[in-house]
């Protein structure tokens, strides 16, 4: 017996415009089961290419674009290929996403932390980084500072960077000889665009005619996608060197290539449906108001969290997230320390089981001294209940180990 | 407009077992496009575990699975694992699958190289590698060996190891306390299985109850599935301590998950249908037709090979490859020599461009200093065509740098 193919099945049922890109796709791939380039998929890397010129405004080489399995996979591949057997230093925010510090510790290399500044939002501060850079010269090892990390829009912070803030970090790079990572995997998660809006990196280095040597990452696993379990993401190399470039392809070809599924997932991402396409009105309109929940669950949640005794969390514009401080009471710290833990820890264990609601300890990111913070992921729907539950759970939180 | 989901349009038209397996799979995991467990689905890796279990007659525990995206990605975890920042040495096959060199430059080990013996049908001599090993000891340089690496079926080679010589192995691993990597990617493609069969280094292990730590790892990108664009494997930990199996678990973390695509794949390979399902005749009527046309391929190619003059050619028990040995003239060795080449890439370059065939010379997978191969894969239909066309090329390469 023979099976008629997929397509065959459902050309009648689904929109004419899913099936020609299917057929398009299917024609340049082959197979989703067989390897493809290393690097991805030629017209996918086109396609990518065409997004990222249309979003800046300024050209970019299919040939400087590297599909990966996320973009946890690429920033793993340049960071790898950052630490040299010296000590290579690699400034980080504080508070950042752990897969940095966890890649790092991976390929022996040595964070060089920066904090962000809560009281401007979150925003970096270019005197934490020049303080950075310093402790790291006069500090007895022999680091040497090789890249910055920029996540924008950030994790966990939800804050983004103003174009001033971004041409002083591009000129920073500039005088100290640092390559640029700019994690930008949360370039479409804006909740007030027309007051944040996002600025790539990318526009930023070639409006400045800046010469600093640019990584870009972006992500299928965010944006109002969420396709992380394919695993598609890629990165741009700007102001890389034809060397360094071939180097790194050399590198991804060990991995033989991304997942196939990831590489047709980006390719969704950078070639969203146009309008008069069939599949136009259902995709804008899912969109739109996965957008618009986003937005509005971040609003009411940062606004009730502030009404809250001893927390204080600013509005992020962008991303998934909240990163609230907390003032907890002396006994909470005492009762954690007790237990081997962070006060912010203990809150996160309670908060689990009390309620369910998981959230991860400020802790675990990253923090001054004494501070406490956690993050909250705004994806949640049934936003009422979920912030009454934290705030019944906050007000017990500060009773039982209260020194009122 | 609502589109249907795709298991109601096919439901009608494909095996009842196939959509009852993708309503099982789907219940288990939700969707495909979001993140699973970082060592992968747990009902995939009990299936996984059962697969071994029925294959070796030994148990196997699911904790002790990691799916990966490709075999690939599991090596370079554990290279990368085992080696710290002081001298690590490697004990590797030659010839090698590059993989194993690659991924040992990118993570500063050092490649401690055993040869495989071409006179005993690419056999691997317990002698050759304890001279290694001496050789590392004695060097001037501070190499601690650490692991060794076992490829079976053999890649290049196509050697399939007899079960006396894999319980020498384990023993010179627990002799020398090495942990034993065996890649065994190619464990179901198997030409001769009555004369040459396929053991597990699992089972090797557990029916001699060594404490050798051994880690195995096998892939959906070989046997006759070959659908190595979806990044699925998986490997199993054999006398791993719990503590080492946690951090691998929390390495695996960074990169959050495989690709869902994989593990689904992984989920095929070790579950296929069984006899009385309705898919099971067709599924067996493929299998059945490449497995015997991969042996047809691969036993006419060596016989022709080996009556070509100045090839010898063992006949490959497993894999997916031949790997010819070369006696080229002294001509030909020193047009390469200009070139700045090995003898056998330009070989190789001149078969491409002539005929459009695409060999790996021996040099890209190690070899004693004079020797030339290349490898040659069995895949491709129409092989008495294929052959004509390399032996065609290959009188008029001898005639062309010939001596006579």
């Amino acid at each position: 017996m023979e099976y008629p193919p997929l397509v065959d099945i459902v050309k009648d049922q689904w929109p004419a415009d899913v099936i020609a890109r299917a057929q398009e796709l299917q024609a340049e791939i082959g197979s989703v089961g067989a390897y493809s380039h290393s690097k991805g998929i030629p017209l996918i890397r086109k396609h990518v290419a065409q997004f990222i010129s249309e979003r800046d405004g300024y050209p970019s080489d299919p040939e400087d674009i590297f599909l990966t399995a996320g973009a946890s996979a690429g920033v793993a591949l340049l960071l790898n290929t950052l630490i040299t057997p010296h000590k290579t230093g690699i400034l980080i925010p504080i508070p950042q996403y752990p897969l940095y510090t966890a890649t790092l510790a991976q390929f022996n290399g040595v964070a060089v932390p920066y904090h962000l500044s809560e009281i401007d939002g979150w925003s970096t501060s270019l005197d934490e980084i020049r303080a950075a850079l310093k402790k790291a010269e006069i500090s007895s090892s022999d680091i040497t500072p090789r890249a910055l990390v920029v996540i924008n829009p950030g994790n966990p912070t939800g804050a983004l960077l103003d174009q001033k803030t971004m041409d002083e970090l591009v000129q920073l790079c500039e005088e100290h000889s640092l390559v640029l990572l700019a994690d930008e995997v949360y370039q479409a998660n804006l909740h007030r665009p027309a007051e944040h809006p996002f600025h790539s990196f990318k526009q930023t280095v070639r409006r400045l005619n800046s010469p600093v040597p640019l990584i870009s990452f972006h992500s299928i696993s965010k944006g109002v996608f969420g396709e992380c379990g394919r695993r598609g993401g890629y990165f741009e190399c700007c102001n890389i060197p034809a060397d360094v470039r071939a180097l790194l392809y050399k590198m991804v070809s060990v991995g033989l290539c991304p997942p196939l599924s990831g590489q047709v997932g980006v390719d969704c991402l950078v070639r969203p449906p146009k309008d008069g396409e069939p599949s136009h009105a259902l995709w804008k309109r899912e969109t739109d108001s996965i957008h618009a929940a986003l937005a509005q669950r971040t609003q009411l949640m940062a606004a009730r969290l502030n009404a809250l005794p001893g927390v204080s969390c600013v509005n992020s514009p962008g991303a998934l997230y909240l990163y609230p401080k907390l003032e907890l009471p002396q006994g909470a710290v005492e009762a954690a320390r007790k237990l081997g833990k962070e006060a912010d820890t203990l809150y996160a264990l309670e908060l689990l089981e009390e309620t369910g609601i998981c959230v991860v300890p400020g802790s675990g990111f990253g923090q001054k001294e004494g501070e406490h913070h956690y993050r909250l992921t705004c994806l949640c729907p049934g936003v009422e209940e979920y912030v009454g539950m934290l705030e019944k759970f906050h007000l017990g939180f500060l009773k039982r180990y209260g020194d009122a």
